[in-house]
């Protein structure tokens, strides 16, 4: 069965998908927002992020595992909504591709296997398409869920970012506790 | 049946509809935002919009179908907002269907038969009454509903203008793609 | 029965009610916002509105019945957008009541049956219990009610305004024509 | 049954809990706000409270309960909305326990037994876990919710504040009006 018609994968798939991960990568608007944008008279922009996704990047980080925000829109909120939270972003006009394949490959040394992405929107695919653990989030577009091993449960903005460090943290956890086990047998 | 008591024609009654439209005007407050207005201490607004709205309106232009905003609110965010998507705007104090006639059969040469509209509310009535294929908000005042021969599943502001956008392409290449099967019979 | 324990009236007797009625005073924060406030690193506040309560607020002046906004929050917000709307409005740190009687009784010259009330909160208390017309909006407070005699279906901020000028407008209109019935008679 | 497993205790042990309390800590984010951040161009940040929190607030001080915002997250908006409320406010990129038992034990004498606190996250574990009641938001994380003894039914930001504000003017109007009887018999 394709990636196309699977939507979810089952538990012990993930697990051993989210156990090669060494980076995760994130689309910002519709990931770390809720896709909406405010408009302001001045020509500014604002967007809305959601307080508890830094709790999760850090265990992220705590767990080894590099991050990094990519985006297509060029604005100052990306970058400043990284710089608060910690972690590396990467703004470009281009293909998201292009620059995910340049920090993973290129900068990280890692297979494209090793790198999860999670968007939720058709300027997503091709990195949907072309990452070891592509995820969206609740409510991404629906041209686009398809392609995705795993839907969160929370939308876009309101704790789909948080959603997966937990989760991460969990399944790495449990592989953890697993491999003690069978050390000690 | 008149206009007036149906709200929804068809599905190949608005493909043949949706078939001949050349220009699509879309209201601003509570198509392209949530009909919400942020006021500030220094007497400037700000409005909210949908980042997905964006990829729906550039479909429209491969399709080589012109779009125009049209707003009654006289405020700097209408043209902020139409600068960042790239599409034409027009405000006026007066009523929209004068600039709406101005802008299709003046300036495009287009019947209003060819044009499409996009409101939520009792100032969008003269426009809906006038043009081939009237559309409205999933959340559009009861009193302008009855006058729609669309209404979105999508709130405005929450993916109404991608929705509408979405549909076009896709009837746009189902036709296309029948026309083919008849050319090739 | 007292107003206390009846939440709502029937309607002809809200329509009675209504007939009588010549200023509409509303309460700000919950009523014509959605009793949220934006909070900003140099101290100042927004708030959101919604963009149809102006359609209903130009409903009720058409129909020769006075509007004003009442507010205890001292905050350019209030007087900003009540410009906008093209309203009076009044903003007092003391009692409410203080600033409705000044306005209906010596300004006016009204009785105080002759005014409705909208409000959300227990300081909008002294004001219901004491016009003809108190009513509140669907999100209000469970402790102000029982003191209505109109809740409305519309939240604070999302329509609830434009709500009872709507219901204004239909009860009068509904009255006039059953009065022209009568003169034919 | 441990604390852990108890997601709420009954009303009689509760308002016995609430009779002790002289001092009740709100975290920020999540509990004042709704968890979001509003990310502008310029790096500045906004949040979103509920006006109705500040009629609660008056309450506890009406009824001689002391009462403070700790957070750990170092913005101006913190101490912005804490003037605005008229309540003091802590903020500290350390522990928020320590802040908490400064205030508690060496400024007010209290004993932690005699302190609430209201949380929504992981980093409101240790405060959770050393007062007397222990309390959550209805959106709070999951991994938090276990400790607490009382679960708002309000989210964060919209109106949880308020609803233990007004619980607790409750339930020690109750107690005043059962000692009233039981001194008249």
């Amino acid at each position: 069965m394709s990636s196309k018609t699977s939507r979810k994968i089952d538990k012990s798939k993930l697990k051993e998908c989210i156990c090669k991960i060494r980076l995760v990568a994130f689309d910002f608007d519709g990931v770390l927002t809720d896709n909406m944008v405010y408009v302001h008279e001045d020509g500014t922009e604002a967007v809305r992020c959601y307080r508890g996704d830094g709790i999760g990047l850090r265990k992220l980080e705590r767990l080894g595992i590099e991050t990094v925000i990519l985006s297509s829109e060029l604005t100052p909120v990306v970058s400043t909504r990284s710089r608060k939270l910690g972690i590396r972003c990467v703004q470009s006009s281009g293909d998201k591709l292009d620059a995910l394949r340049t920090i993973a490959e290129e900068q990280l040394g890692l297979s494209m296997e090793q790198v999860a992405f999670v968007g939720n929107d058709v300027n997503d695919l091709t990195c949907l398409k072309s990452v070891g653990l592509p995820m969206v989030v609740q409510d991404a577009h629906p041209d686009v869920i398809p392609y995705a091993k795993y839907k969160t449960r929370s939308q876009g903005g309101h704790g789909a970012v948080r959603e997966i460090c937990d989760m991460f943290e969990q399944m790495l956890l449990d592989q953890h506790t697993e491999g003690n086990h069978l050390d000690g047998q």
